[in-house]
């Protein structure tokens, strides 16, 4: 059978430790090493549109599936299918948008995880999107935040944030007047932004790192858009990374190559850090994570979402739509 | 709203006719130059499986989509989703795996109808499975058939196709005790076998072929699969293509430019043909057509058939399940 869920089947069926372990579950088995991915594939559309197609084949756990997205004029829509390989079943279809962010934060939740210091108690955010959102609730489950700063442009929207995820959250936050404000002093700095549709500028720059500090960013996610300026790289001692195929899909990493600050004696893949490499070896270091997304993650938060939602009786059964036909 | 069909609904819904002049007018849009069609991306599974994807964009008249097709064990599973760019709409996800046949018996009618002679009356056919069926269905569709001759190596499977396809078509069909005599003497010869799971031979020589014969084959779409011998393509004085594609994915294609039978020179892709290109310029030409299939064509196919479905009420209405998010 094949389960359809909306939007509202998919938020009731949100967890987002549950959905940190899940990925972080993907992860020891994309470490291992019997999971294909390829470059994801982007084809653009009239209207400024796009059509875009991410698969994983997960063989030791035998998961695999897509994401769908697709954007016409100034929307876009997300599907995610997810596939039984012993089943050979399609075992859902499942809006995504909203759960494209949370799993973006999940993983920015397991990175700091393991990347940010254990007493990290404030956290910094430019940018106030839902992005925002899902990034700092995911940091707030892998740590005892007790205070936010929040910065974005847009004053009403800054202040939004704090009052809305101060309820959600149960913690002290400020809507403050500049980037540089929201993250002096801070623990960890969570830059989520969408930088690129505002002119060229960067959302964070590396002067504002201080000894100790974890950055997490997650904006720059093609070779057009841009969040933290090309010094970040040379000033964070250890880059930890979400793919490989980023170092081609980032305008931030992109440009820090160019510019010779991207050294890759210091990076490291996230999935390494979930089977044990130790990356602060100490409380003094600068740690960054830069992550673009993976199908590995995308189908893992929607194989915790489909189990979730099977427990709660949620969505739409369509039945066993599709025919198990012999192949000749 | 999206639509999802199962193999029912598809099967009701399909109409012969209607879904070759959908894929011809696919291939004029393909011929005029917007249209994106990117390699299939093939991805092995355990147990003798695999995941593959297959997506088009179709920018002039706002079609696109895509096929994702899944494989374990002996069974395989096919989805089709079709995506209206206007509206930014995933208006149907339904059950392809008759489609499928039903594409590419499709695809070989609108070739047949440019390529095999006006007057042709008979038609050989190799193979007795769904493939041999809807490929002669579609040859039937294009040219006053009057009589077919069919062989494949069970006795008991080509007598059921004779009568089967008799009864469905109106037309008188014998089963034939081999290859060479179900090929002797006729107009059009369909090649549709599964060659590869039978050891290394092929089920169709060039030396069979007679002046002003057409022949179609369907059955090579992957390297390791083999239904004619490379005689074929020299023998043939034109050869059409559905893909260029197929140059990497056709093992019958591999083996003749491999061997030195594959003249560029004499081969024409089938978008040529629908927008005006003669390739039968005698009565006494031989001509090949060879297919592996594409994303164009099943798209088209399955648009074909949701306007259909959508005229007569079938299948289950999920309603808009994707959210339409800003793009931020």
């Amino acid at each position: 059978m094949t389960l359809i869920l909306n939007l509202k089947d998919v938020e009731q069926a949100i967890n987002m430790r549950t959905i940190i372990e899940h990925i972080e579950q993907g992860l020891v088995e994309e470490y291992h090493g019997n999971v294909q991915m390829p470059p994801r594939m982007n084809m653009p559309t009239n209207n400024q549109g796009f059509f875009r197609l991410m698969p994983a084949v997960m063989n030791d756990s035998g998961y695999m599936g897509f994401k769908a997205f697709f954007k016409s004029g100034p929307r876009v829509r997300y599907l995610i299918g997810i596939i039984d390989q012993h089943e050979n079943n399609l075992e859902a279809m499942m809006d995504s948008s909203y759960l494209t962010a949370v799993r973006t934060g999940a993983t920015t939740g397991l990175a700091t995880k393991y990347m940010a210091r254990e007493n990290a108690k404030t956290v910094g955010v430019i940018g106030s999107g839902l992005e925002a959102r899902t990034n700092l609730e995911a940091v707030c489950a892998v740590r005892d935040i007790e205070y936010v700063k929040v910065y974005s442009p847009t004053p009403q929207r800054r202040e939004l944030f704090a009052t809305e995820m101060s309820e959600k959250l149960g913690i002290r936050i400020e809507a403050v007047d500049s980037p540089n404000e929201a993250v002096d002093g801070v623990d960890i700095v969570n830059v989520c932004t969408n930088t690129s549709t505002k002119g060229n500028g960067v959302a964070f720059e590396g002067k504002w790192m201080r000894k100790s500090m974890h950055v997490n960013s997650i904006g720059s996610t093609m070779p057009t858009m841009r969040e933290i300026d090309t010094d970040s790289f040379e000033k964070a001692n250890v880059i930890v990374i979400d793919t490989k195929h980023l170092e081609n899909e980032s305008g931030d990493v992109l440009n820090a190559i160019k510019s010779g600050q991207y050294d890759h004696s210091k990076v490291v893949e996230l999935k390494e850090l979930v089977v044990g490499q130790k990356v602060r070896t100490n409380e003094e270091q600068i740690t960054l994570f830069k992550s673009v997304g993976t199908a590995v993650q995308d189908i893992m938060a929607a194989r915790a979402v489909y189990n979730e939602a099977k427990k709660l009786n949620l969505g739409t059964d369509v039945g066993d739509f599709l025919e198990a036909k012999m192949f000749n």
